[in-house]
């Protein structure tokens, strides 16, 4: 990671900021034939894309994804994809404000102090509209994995907004398609529209943790000790806007656990080896047993409220500001798919890596 | 962050098994005319070394630190630092039972599914071991920061071992040297001491929190959007053995938050920019804002227990396997040190990036 | 430098296809605050651009650029720099031929056996037109530069076209943008007009030596041993279409030389160090010393010529083939404007790393 | 590359200085399973050991490698090699004389202009020293590549020493190892040793060029655009102390074909393509065709020479110079082995990324 670049062989950089023309991904490094049309990457958007409903901003975006180059004939080339989203909706009236005023919460001043400057519409480069270029980049990533990992699922769901968490019991896959809030639990759904609907009333917002499945892996994945699959997973995440913290596995909780608790105990199954539980979230020593990949990332209540807040200007004068603007009470929901791409990028490029310092040949068991 | 090498200017290379001859770290991008010996560097080692009480591991290693390149009569010449360690303890008798059977909890099967073979004395690469190195790097940053950004602190100290947490209104800075746990809470080192030597006495082993805090920063470090400071800095703590978690600011609990609670609100200081709370942990938009920096992860509790735990061999064969061999009752103890240094790597780094990059020059605010 | 991507903190990287909707650059690293808008870049494109004269392609392309990202009012913010360059001239039908036939000389038969297909319109992503994104990038590079190294002038030119060397005594900075072959010699601006209409009539083309010089120089720059500056420039001029061979200063004749020729005296002059000659082309131990800095590189003849050349298809069958189409009888000509902008990134490149290693501190002499 | 590692996923980086107690190369990413010892790295340090001849620096080295990591029972285990060779000889008396002269041709007063300080022992880093690391690392190379790439064969030799060239019509691959030149041309070898004696005599010495040939090779090596297998042996080559020009193919006489000339015809042979002749060095656009690589690269005179030059000193006072101590009169039959080890090193880099990024899987043809 560099800079706006990520991953070792599957490269991806985006570029662009919320109010201009476009914002897109640069994509290298992409395996050559893997069939691939913008119809394989809207979906993805699509599921991203905002004012879907009244829990996300109402800002309009038709987010539609073009292919500049890297295809022919519906095939990769193995060159260079350029993924370009045009900017529709740009009226940057709503922040005329934010100019002068850094939004306590956001990256006015961190940016303003760094750089001297800032693009100051809809928060420039430092918006959570660049995510939409990591959604494309990952629709790419999982049209390579459906080829090279069959078998694969990924899947992103909220298992906690606020301090309300999903109860693991009533966990359902097939709930998660089916409600706002990418949520397993049926009672969960209806419980945080509630939640929520009254906070987004109350002129506030709230946080959320995502967790993020691959399901179907394969062992060997991740390059010790820098390049760990666990540590390029927390990198990915982490570069997310708002959030917080990264867990694998048993995450913070680990803390909590003795040794004997924590050793997920290997036995030997028909198809290899099979563990009595995932304490170690599919990964030792950054490298993937096969087990599922559990990722989980919490996402800060998003920092654009209409309550006032104390800040100063960059003429150092101390004022309110209240953050106007279509903004989503909850951030995190819209988090879902881009922990998803985050995760089907990470998979891809230590796939490639892996396939090409040991040739994807695994030491046999039994 | 690409296989053993992390970094992007100041780049280190961490190499070594456990009990191969030696090991090390070849540092890569210090600034030339940084004042260094390797008394610089031992001190960092010694909080590291084990066998310092009966809380850690009782093999004997020395630890003796040599610079072998890139410092002439005293002074970095900005050519790469060849740190190396000799290993004085390798005996390995205690290890020859795990050659066949894979410890749980351990990388021994991952490593070898992805390598096909693996060094199994003390687990080789993937033992804790070669945090050694990365102490020793983390010594050559402190050194250049001491030159670049004078006042910053990089402190470490655990925050909670199994699930006993510090009272943060007993928080007492001079306390962290005075105690085994680095734990700046008089009454927690008194308590921790009791448990642990009781888990101990059971053959077993817990996990642990700890958080590294730079105080005296500088605003402007971090260079968004992948190589955010907080994703490197993730990346960094998530890449130590046995890290399940990482969180920066408020870190998970970020989720319980609404963001009337969450905004750090902006004052005007004599100094500049003053915040009202730092649930951000020093960071917005993945760039310091001058505050201290935070960051937390945990540690799972150490694989290695004396109590038997099933697992399978390469043959395939369904056994019971005891650990035996010397080791720490909680690696969250010698993450310590372990942490400091990769938060100094991690911040030089940047320095040095966003000097290259902006020329440090600052956006003036007042 | 990493598939499409060159550069260690002003990274480029290009992507599109000769016959694709687009094609550009992903500009990363650039400092912020430097004034650039469309108008700085495009008297590069033009330069390059095809359709001038007899002796380039008369493909049509407008080749107007836009800035889609990282400048705000004027100036630069530090983020990524989009620019893209709309194929307007798509005409495919000349390239039908090539689909099943690999025409000698081009990358078609490599592109086929790395990738199992490739875009063959108009050679893909091999085609030249690729250099027109480099140009691009190279004009952010020198707005960047004129801020920050005030004073440098980068300059290419050609040296030799076939057999015809300038003449040195006759070098005439002056004469270069006065002909179409950007030749400092008058007299062989005249000569080489008529050679080369005689060679473009009998269906012929021809190879070239082109030199860049920057001028202006700051010593310090290069980032030993494995980012000399005389590598990167190097690998910089070797990744140009038809490149063959790359010269530093004396270049392959310094074979001949003896150390007694071949050393540069130092004197002292008024503002520092001065060489009594520059066999060394301004670079020391991969460092700039302030001298001129001179690079050279050989294009090899265009290899899409109308005499039928003998080769064999996708099926094996050995076939005669012309290559229609528009094209150059020398090339080189146009990759004039490319070196140039090669050197311009690299010097920025260098100029930004060093800033970041040493604070671009230097020592001093007398 | 960047600062002290070159390569992609097979990763090096070389530390140590001409004087100091050791160097050594640490070696990322080499496929697991292959076998290896230092017996098998030994006889290529031994190729380049100095004082082995007349022709050759006196200076007395062991230059033993020992592997001090990455190897377990012979075999790599995937994880970091680190190869260090002690320096032996470090009689630095010779040297005292240039602590504050720069000498001519050498990197002193470049090293010294970026740094502000140097040692000034042999060179420090900027040695020819510094290439027995490569040459270790270049055997690591070649033990992976014997597995990985059978029939491989890479083999450098001299074909030019000052003015005088090789005969092409007497190259016999059997003469190389039989003279002190590598020279595969019996009459050359024998004019040689004369000419060379007279320059020595004569307090001079004079520069060469070298050729590196890889038979056997595999076509698809090579990732355009800027990671092209011509760009990467380019930066490796030019990365070589002394060397200032590197030709592909034709090289630098490629400016003198025509296109009628130049054009590779293809046929079809009983095993696949083969082409009437080999100007473009076995590669096209950047990618191996199965076609011998073919690189040169010229070595400047040695700089260290017994006739007196003027310079200057730090304090710039103008002074004679004359650079005593134990030097090659023709640096560049050292060169050999060394060019060879980059070769091998990049071809095995290069065959590593393509089986990552294409699975190694090659476009059929016929």
């Amino acid at each position: 990671m560099s800079f706006n670049t990520f991953g070792h062989l599957f490269r991806v950089t985006t570029w662009g900021e919320s109010h201009g023309p476009a914002l897109g991904a640069t994509v290298d490094g992409c395996p050559p034939g893997v069939p691939l049309t913008e119809a394989d990457i809207q979906p993805w958007l699509d599921k991203r894309k905002p004012g879907q409903n009244k829990f996300t901003t109402q800002r309009q975006e038709a987010d539609q994804v073009r292919i500049l180059s890297g295809v022919y004939e519906g095939r990769t080339t193995g060159t260079p994809i350029q993924l370009m989203i045009e900017n529709t909706d740009q009226r940057s009236k709503d922040y005329g404000d934010i100019l002068q005023k850094f939004r306590p919460g956001h990256a006015d001043i961190s940016y303003h102090q760094k750089y001297g400057l800032r693009d100051p519409r809809g928060g420039g480069r430092s918006s959570a509209r660049e995510t939409a270029a990591r959604v494309a980049a990952g629709g790419v990533a999982r049209a390579a994995l459906r080829a090279l990992v069959p078998g694969l699922r990924i899947t992103g769901y909220m298992v906690q907004m606020g301090p309300h968490k999903i109860d693991r019991a009533q966990f359902d896959w097939d709930q998660i398609p089916e409600n706002p809030f990418w949520v397993p639990d049926v009672q969960a759904a209806s419980d945080w529209a509630e939640y929520l609907d009254g906070l987004r009333r109350s002129h506030n917002s709230v946080g959320a943790v995502i967790e993020v499945t691959a399901r179907g892996m394969v062992p060997g994945l991740g390059a010790p000790i820098y390049a760990k699959l666990d540590t390029d997973l927390a990198a990915a995440m982490m570069s997310i806007n708002a959030v917080k913290g990264v867990e694998i596995g048993e995450g913070m909780d680990a803390a909590c656990l003795t040794g004997v608790d924590n050793a997920d105990e290997i036995r030997m199954g028909p198809d290899g080896p099979e563990f009595s539980s995932n304490h170690a979230g599919g990964i030792l020593g950054g490298i993937s047993t096969g087990q599922d990949v559990v990722v989980r990332f919490s996402v800060k209540p998003t920092s654009s409220i209409l309550t006032p807040r104390r800040t100063i200007t960059i003429a150092g004068e101390e004022v309110e500001l209240i953050t106007k603007g279509r903004h989503d009470p909850c951030v995190g929901i819209r988090a879902v798919p881009v922990g998803e791409a985050m995760m089907a990028c990470v998979l891809l490029d230590h796939f490639l890596m892996d396939r090409g310092q040991t040739g994807g040949q695994r030491g046999q068991i039994g």
